[in-house]
């Protein structure tokens, strides 16, 4: 049984998933600037990586990997980044992020200030692989 | 053996480490607004956490845990921030950032815009821990 707060919109996630199992959901991020980010969220409302068991632990981590390798493969980033934050929502996520030279931030992290507008058409190009990583995530997580 | 990249700043580290042993060194960030930022510095210059091998994986995931722990501890953070980025330098490493609401970005993440300034006497104070936390994270990864 996972426990469930209300008011907490990752406990009552709504997002279309493309993993989703008893212990943790994947699902793409509708972000404009970046095509590609993903996250994983666990379904139990705890709040930091260390106050799950071990077993959950590795579980999670496990996921992180499995989604950064389908968006490494898919999206073929510069550079991958991976932070579990929560400090708005303090609901274990992490967030995989596929980041390249010439994304709105580069080479600062997304939460810093934009530095630059990514021409619209490698944003399409980007976009346009979007269908393709949710199916290389479904296949890494149907394999395990 | 490891891999060193010649003019890479984390492969030539010359800050004080809290742990250094063949595979990862835990070092302690100086940043006056956030006492008790910790890092894990993967010592071979390999790019992202899924270029490792899964045993050296588990290895930095664990020690990342440990680390985790200890800021939680010693630093009694409202949350706790993780992250691997690496954009800047692209040489495998993390992030454990303690987050009180009074912190300069809270709840944003430290790489966006600063928020508010925090009082001296409690940055102060959370400086005082700082030495109590090397002990606490020197025991941490003595114990395994």
């Amino acid at each position: 049984m996972t426990t469930r707060v209300a008011g907490c919109e990752l406990c009552e996630l709504s997002a279309p998933t493309v993993v989703d199992n008893d212990k943790f959901a994947v699902i793409l991020v509708d972000d404009a600037n970046y095509p590609g980010f993903a996250r994983v969220i666990w379904k139990d409302h705890v709040c930091e990586v260390s106050d799950l068991p071990e077993a959950d632990r590795l579980l999670l981590n496990d996921a992180v990997y499995k989604l950064e390798l389908a968006v490494r493969d898919v999206m073929q980033p510069l550079k991958v980044n991976v932070a579990s934050l929560g400090n708005v929502v303090p609901h274990l996520h992490w967030h995989v992020i596929p980041r390249y030279a010439d994304d709105a931030h580069f080479p600062a992290p997304v939460w810093a200030q934009a530095q630059r507008t990514t021409p619209d058409a490698v944003l399409a190009e980007r976009r346009q692989r979007v269908p393709q990583l949710a199916e290389a995530i479904a296949r890494r997580f149907a394999s395990r």
